[in-house]
């Protein structure tokens, strides 16, 4: 099992051990969701690869300047780097660091929003940590999965990261203006991500030259989520 | 903990769990490398996140016609597509199908060794799974762990993935003829690497254009093994 993680080949973890976990992180989940839903925030779980451009795709909407109010977290295993450049950007951030965890939990999670004022908020934005496989897994309380696959990263990504595609809402391939210098087959791309994800949904996109950000602001306002005053008192 | 890779917070995974899977898999890596030093074998990690380039770094080492005969297994969640990659560039390869695990560890490696002849090998690569966290934490038994880090990825990925580049013996900077279109700030690269890398060693990689395939080939001249026949009788 991993020094920094915790991974291990599942034959050896023992099985009271994962469901104990899993049990305990979705109680904490179901908590966040019911907290986002109170303030009428969308959550979003942004997840890819390192270096897929979470970090840009976020920088880009906040120049989009649509007055969607987003605030984020950004997970990563050591710098806050991630967060400054979205405070810059205008987007208020704060930083998880996991020291040595290879995803998010629902708990990190829980604990940064007692950092958040939520009534100020459109869109949460929970930025995982650079990693195709395991943040798939943990639900933090989101209402929906957004994967940033750069085109850079070859069109046989989702048939091999399976986990990651069949959970994903939304597809961005991102740094698309790269394209032709690559020569990407986007058919094959596309069959493989209607291979994986049950309702296949993705946005070519490009932090650069503005490619796609009409379709992913139309995707954002799409999933605005209501308040549920009831709810809301839950805390 | 991950329902696809035994993933958790480590504080919360018990920690006779973690020690008991660690020394298990290290009495196996260190059987491996007995093994492989036996029958005179350079081991390596390969390792990158996914779509780094490491399946095209063997291809164009294949291509490069040196001599150096090189055999090699590939980690993927799944799919066989890489080892069919390296299969037709001329490298005898096996897939080692995960399911779920975000690494492999000594015993898979350990389980693919039984069908691969290391009397006619000089070099035996273990195409780890694209990931830039857990890999690095198992000892798989090789002699050198070779770190792919695709320019595309961004300067900041050394200081951000720290657990990576300190064990990282190399780092070849992948798809370097990108980075023209990039815009990469190799001053930057290169002091992210010296930050983190015990002993800095990178080479600029491509497999299209053929850069920095001499010294890569220098570089795994210089590691060659010279077999140890007492040793090799350990199996």
């Amino acid at each position: 099992m991993c020094d920094t993680c915790g991974c291990g080949d599942p034959n050896l973890v023992p099985v009271e051990v994962h469901e104990s976990l899993f049990a305990a992180n979705d109680r904490v989940a179901a908590h966040n969701r019911e907290h986002f839903r109170g303030h009428g925030v969308l959550a979003l779980n942004l997840m890819g690869s390192p270096g897929s451009g979470k970090t840009a795709v976020l920088e880009a909407t906040a120049r989009a300047r649509t007055g969607i109010r987003i605030a984020a977290v950004s997970g990563d295993l050591a710098t806050d780097l991630d967060a400054r450049r979205l405070e810059a950007a205008g987007i208020p951030a704060r930083t998880i660091t996991t020291g040595s965890a290879c995803h998010l939990d629902a708990e990190m999670v829980h604990r940064a929003l007692h950092h958040v004022d939520l009534d100020q908020l459109d869109v949460f934005v929970v930025e995982n940590v650079g990693n195709l496989v395991c943040p798939a897994v943990y639900d933090l309380g989101q209402h929906a999965n957004v994967v940033a696959l750069s085109v850079t990263e070859g069109e046989d990504k989702p048939l091999k990261y399976p986990v990651m595609f069949r959970k994903a809402d939304l597809v961005l391939l991102t740094k698309c203006d790269l394209a032709p210098h690559l020569g990407v087959d986007f058919d094959a791309l596309h069959r493989a991500l209607e291979a994986t994800m049950p309702e296949p949904r993705w946005i070519s996109f490009s932090a650069r030259t503005g490619e796609g950000m009409e379709a992913w602001l139309a995707w954002l306002s799409g999933r605005r989520v209501t308040a549920a005053p009831a709810a809301a008192a839950a805390r």
